[in-house]
C-alpha cells in the first residue's frame, strides 16, 4: 500500500520567529503583537496579525501549557462499550468542547492493569482532570492516583468514599414514574419483570415499584415478579410463566428494553392486545428498539446526555477549586408511546 | 453540593528538584541517572531511582515532547454517533494503546464550523496524526489542515482524492459471502430487501447481490427487489408486498439486521416457516438484534474492530514517514445462525 512516490520532507509548522520574519518585526514585538501586551501602534500589531494569518501561524499549545500549568484536557477512562457509552460519551463533549477541553478517551477494563497504565500515561500528560465512566451501576474500586491531587468524577458508576463525587441516574425515581403512569391509566394488576439479582439497578428499580405501588395502596405479590435476564428472550420467557399464573395481569413494567420487547412479542402470541388488555413500559428508551416495537412502547428515558453534561461541568468546577462530593441520583423522565395507550 | 470544609491547596506534581535533593544529588546527576545516561555509580542511579520512585515523579510528558517533536497524541474526530462507532472507537484504542499512544476524541458533525474549531484545537495540540471517522460510508469533503502535513486516514468514509488513505468494509464482497451461503443450501429464488437508495453501501450491496447471482446463473428480478428504509418496519412491510407478488421466494437477502428482524417477524405472523420455507440472512451483526431473533439471525459482520485497528497501524506507519494512499476495502465474515439453517 506505499506509493513508490519519494517521501516528501514535513516541513516543520511555522513559528513565532517566521511571523516575525514576514511581519518585518523583532520576535519579542511579534509576541507582544500576538498576545495583545505591550505598548505597539494599531498599524505594527495588524501586520504581524496579518503575518501569522498568512503563515497560518498556530501558537504552540504545548509551550503555553507549561507556561500556564493547565493543559485543558481531561482523561476519560470508559469501561463502558455498550450503548450507554455514546450519550454519556457525547454529554461530556458537548460541555467540555463548550469549554474549549479536549478529551482524551481511553476504553479500558475497569480495575485491570491497562487502566493502571492508562492513568499514569495520563497524569504524565498533566491533564486537568479525570472522568471515569462504568459500563453498569454498580459500584467498583476507587481508581488509584498516588499522591496526585487531579480531580476525578465517577459517571454510571460509584464508589464507597463520601468525599468522592459519583453521579448515577436515579432508577429508583425512574421505576415511579413507570409505576404512576400505569396506575394513572386505571390499571391495578401490575407485574414487574427484570434482569439479574447482581445488578444494582434491578435493586434500585424494584425498590422504586415497592414504594409507588404502596403509595397508591397495591403492592407487587411473588406471582406478579420475574427475574433473570435482560434479553428479549427473558421477557418471551417471563409473560409465559407470567400468564399462567397470572391471568388477570393489567400491565407490566420491564426493566429494560429487551425484556420488553420479548414481553410484547409473547403477549401477541398468547392473544392479548398491548395495551388494550395489558399496557407494557420499558426502561432505557432505546429508541431502535423501542420505536420498533409494535405497538411503540412506553418507557424510562434516563437522560444520559444530561448525566455526560452534568460530570463534565462538575469536573471544571473542581478543576477551579471547588470540592464537591458525594453520590448523586440525577431524575429520568418517561417517554410515551402506544404500549401503555 | 460544594462541600463547606476550606478548599485544600493542590500540591504541585513532585519536579527533578524534588528527586534531586531526596537523592542528595544535583539535578544534573539526577537528569542523568533517570535518563540513562552519562557516567555514574550504579549506586547513585539506583539512589536517584528510588527517590524517583518514593516520590512518585512522573517526566513531564509535556517538556519530553517539546523536545523530541513528537506529541505521542492523535486526534479522532467522529460524526458517527451509532452503534458502528463504538467497535471503531475501540479497534482504534487498541492498536493506539499498544504503541503507547493516547487518543483525543472529539464528536463532530462532519463538515460543520465545530469540526473545523476541533481541527484547529487539534493542531494546536501537536497530534501526531488525525483519524476522521465516519457515520456511515459514504463520501465527504477532505477534512482541511491548511499547510500541515499532519498524517490523515479516513476510516467508514471516504474522499476523493486518489492521495487519501481511506478505509472502508467491503459491502460487495460481504453480500456475495451471503448469496453464496443461499445458493450453497439450495436456495434459487432470492429476493433483496434494502435501505433508502442514497446510501452508497445500498448500491455496493446490491451490486455483490447481482455478481454473485449471476456466477450461479440466477437473476434479481424487479418482483424480488424492496428498498426503503433500514428499520424493522420496513422489513416487516416489505414481507408482505414482495410474497404478495412472488409467493415462492425461498430466501431474503437483507440490508442490515433491523430490516431482517421485522422480515422474520412479517414471515412468521403469514404463516411461513424461517429456514425451512424461507431462509433469511441479514448484515451489520449487530448482536443483541441479531442473537434475539427467533430463529436467531445468520447475518454479515463488518469487522469494525479491526477496520478501526487497521485505520490506527496506518496512521503509525505514516507517522513514521510511510505514504500509503487508496481507498481499501477491508473483508467482511459471514456469522451464520439458525435463521439459514
Amino acid at each position: 500500500m506505499t506509493g513508490d512516490a519519494p517521501i516528501p520532507s514535513r516541513p516543520s509548522p511555522p513559528t513565532i520567529r517566521d511571523v516575525a520574519r514576514e511581519a518585518g518585526v523583532t520576535v519579542g514585538t511579534a509576541s507582544k503583537a500576538l498576545n495583545g501586551r505591550g505598548q505597539l501602534r494599531t498599524e505594527t500589531r495588524d501586520r504581524v496579525r496579518a503575518a501569522a494569518e498568512y503563515l497560518e501561524f498556530r501558537p504552540n499549545e504545548l509551550v503555553k501549557s507549561l507556561l500556564r500549568g493547565r493543559t485543558y484536557t481531561v482523561g476519560l477512562l470508559s469501561s463502558a462499550q455498550g450503548r450507554f457509552s455514546l450519550p454519556l460519551l457525547t454529554g461530556i463533549e458537548d460541555a467540555l468542547g463548550t469549554a474549549e477541553i479536549m478529551v482524551f478517551f481511553c476504553y479500558v477494563d475497569a480495575d485491570s492493569q491497562q487502566e493502571r497504565n492508562n492513568i499514569a500515561s495520563l497524569l504524565a500528560k498533566q491533564v486537568d482532570g479525570l472522568i471515569v465512566m462504568g459500563g453498569r451501576t454498580d459500584p467498583r474500586r476507587p481508581i488509584d492516583v498516588g499522591r496526585s491531587r487531579v480531580p476525578i468524577v465517577y459517571a454510571y458508576t460509584h464508589i464507597d468514599d463520601p468525599n468522592a463525587l459519583c453521579l448515577l441516574p436515579d432508577d429508583a425515581q425512574g421505576a415511579r414514574l413507570a409505576i404512576d403512569h400505569l396506575v394513572g391509566l386505571g390499571r391495578r394488576r401490575i407485574a414487574h419483570i427484570t434482569g439479574p439479582d447482581d445488578f444494582q439497578a434491578v435493586h434500585e428499580r424494584r425498590a422504586g415499584v415497592d414504594d409507588a405501588l404502596a403509595a397508591h395502596g397495591l403492592s407487587l405479590p411473588p406471582n406478579r415478579f420475574w427475574g433473570g435476564s435482560w434479553s428479549e428472550g427473558g421477557g418471551y420467557q417471563a409473560v409465559d410463566e407470567l400468564l399462567d399464573h397470572e391471568p388477570d395481569i393489567d400491565a407490566i413494567f420491564c426493566g429494560n428494553d429487551q425484556l420488553a420487547r420479548g414481553a410484547i412479542d409473547g403477549l401477541r402470541e398468547r392473544g392479548k392486545r398491548v395495551p388494550a388488555d395489558i399496557a407494557v413500559v420499558g426502561f432505557d428508551n432505546w429508541e431502535d428498539l423501542a420505536e420498533a416495537a409494535r405497538p411503540p412502547l412506553t418507557t424510562v428515558d434516563m437522560n444520559l446526555h444530561d448525566l455526560g453534561q452534568e460530570a463534565a461541568r462538575h469536573l471544571l468546577a473542581m478543576v477551579a477549586g471547588e470540592t464537591p462530593a458525594g453520590t448523586h441520583r440525577l431524575p429520568c423522565t418517561l417517554v410515551v408511546r402506544a404500549s401503555s395507550g
